[in-house]
């Protein structure tokens, strides 16, 4: 990792919570932190085009190194000039290891120091994921920050499955470093050890001396309670190094990003804005507004008044409605583009709060609003 | 209908074939014809956002009197603010009669001079359409161009079934034009009377004293050859008045445009363009281009050299095929609106070549070219 490629810039630490504001430097464009990217899962954040995330607010996005590796092929996004080129996205791209969905979508044959041996969920073909594979499919696809093959196991998980679960991680990142031969790629370490901190932070003192340029938060988010995810987030945020990003792996839910800001984290991925939308679920100031019910069958608001996205300034709740109810792609696309510029200007709002030494006031004022609605 | 709501400029006639050039004025801005209207059936163009359509040159919208009147109903249109308002579409707007949906879509309980009882194809609700509750209905949806309820009968018809057609079809024409109160949207009739010049010759003499300001050549594109719809054309567009424009309703394929163009005709509207483009077909410049085929897997070419849309500048045949395969709906979405704009671009170029006294060699330049690929 050549330096001159990536950097982190620490603006301000909030006293009373910890929530930092930052900014990012990758070699396509600066990304302002805390911040929430976008799933773009197959080289599309689906149903929405470049230049729509753009206009709301989007700096990076993410896409998922399992499913773009079976499908086209790491190779064939090579050859089409990588991500960047492939899906016409000419900012910051972090691409997961692909670990993760290994765990959750594949059916595992077998898993040892080697790598991890799976059957594709598309055509059931056998494929082998090892940490130096991990790095070259990764290298393959680009993207400005790649993270390290971990192994993620599901909780609850026995102490000594978890044990191994976190000296692997520590033993794969080592070689996804020495693997690693692109010098214009942040390759990230993700931390383990489930919801125990003494699992943590033998994960933590694993990595750390590896000295990473930011480090993830993994194994979150995955079915514990958000007061387990937030005591978590408690313990494991001040083990990481303060000059370096931390990143908050597949979360989550507005009120889970307050608090994991407040928290002292820095990035954030999601596919909660996208699913949600095209399941007619949208994200507003008052909480959430579910487009299905009769209620909005004749309704001329705006799905969030205190909006200024494309959506809510040009369509009533009840056209929105309308384009559910009918089966339009339309609807799955307006509130998708709806719910990330929510996400977006959550992320802007976070930021303009920190910086104004405001943002304790923010959360118990966001909290407040989102509790009332839900 | 108010005359100062509505007007057709005829700009220029081709000597060699036809061919015209015009404007049509509405109350929501003015229509270069010939022109091509894409359609949303229910409101909506199907996946494509209102500045995407006007980004590529698109002018007028058609919109489904039948759909929209069981869903959300008419009412609930007008109520927020008519189709313009509702589907957020600031141009000009045509609502067809809803009697071709009737006649297609629902299942025929009663047909006669009052009107027709249907069985809604949703929910199978028992519902009439008269020529009375046509104008009602569209009247409520507020379009600039609206259409008579006309008897649409199948091809091949017997003949006593289509003078009973094309009579009916003309009795109700001035029902329409007397039930009809709004000032300010055109209503056009239609000329029936399927392939047979005497009964086409029958429907023009019946509606040409009713004085509509446009006409539509309706019964075609109905399963008949494209020699017989060109010959029809050739018999039907001279009986139609030359000072109103000529509109052959959801025609068609790139190449029946350019015949109908050279055969005298202003309007068309189709589904091709976006249902093709669900469908992973393309047009361009050199014919068809099917995206699911293996040969683009990695083809780094732009779908359509010739084209300067936005999916021609950004996305290579390749990415646009994985979305395909992937299942990722920016695929209809990009191919949709790559197909609107190729039917933009073609409607555009045949006006340059009106103007410029070259559609001859237009027409045999382009019909080439694409029988060469088909």
């Amino acid at each position: 990792m050549n330096s001159t490629f990536f950097d982190f810039e620490l603006i301000t630490t909030d006293d009373a919570t910890g929530a930092r504001l930052g900014r990012i430097t990758t070699p396509h464009s600066t990304v302002d932190t805390p911040a929430f990217m976008p799933v773009g899962t197959l080289g599309a954040v689906k149903g929405i085009l470049p230049d729509q995330l753009r206009d709301v607010g989007v700096q990076m996005v993410l896409s998922n190194t399992y499913h773009l590796a079976l499908r086209p092929g790491a190779g064939v996004v090579e050859e089409l000039g990588g991500l960047h080129g492939f899906m016409d996205w000419s900012g910051p791209i972090l691409t997961d290891s692909g670990g993760f969905q290994v765990f959750s979508l594949a059916q595992l044959m077998k898993l040892d120091d080697a790598g991890v041996v799976f059957k594709s969920h598309i055509d059931g073909s056998t494929l082998e994921l090892t940490p130096e594979s991990a790095m070259r499919i990764q290298e393959q696809l680009g993207a400005d920050i790649i993270m390290c093959l971990d192994e993620c196991p599901a909780l609850p998980c026995e102490r000594e499955k978890m044990i191994d679960a976190v000296d692997r991680t520590t033993r794969w990142a080592a070689r996804c470093r020495d693997a690693h031969a692109r010098g214009d790629q942040a390759l990230f370490g993700i931390v383990q050890g489930g919801v125990d901190a003494g699992m943590r932070e033998r994960s933590a003192s694993g990595l750390l001396p590896l000295e990473f340029p930011g480090y993830a938060i993994g194994g979150l988010s995955v079915g514990e309670s958000p007061v387990d995810m937030y005591r978590t987030l408690d313990f494991t945020v001040p083990m990481l190094p303060s000059d370096k990003p931390r990143y908050l792996m597949g979360v989550g839910r507005p009120e889970d990003l307050v608090e994991a800001v407040c928290r002292g984290v820095d990035m954030f991925d999601c596919v909660m804005p996208t699913r949600n939308g095209r399941n007619a679920s949208a994200f507003t100031s008052a909480g959430r507004v579910r487009l299905r019910n009769k209620a909005h069958q004749r309704d001329e608001r705006p799905l969030d008044p205190e909006c200024e996205c494309l959506v809510c300034r040009r369509y009533s709740r009840a056209y929105l409605r309308h384009l559910f109810i009918a089966g339009e792609m339309l609807g799955p696309i307006l509130v998708s583009l709806h719910n990330i510029a929510f996400y977006q200007r959550l992320l802007r709002d976070l930021r303009t709060a920190i910086a104004a030494g405001e943002v304790t006031m923010f959360r118990s004022d966001r909290l407040a609003r989102w509790s009332k609605s839900a």
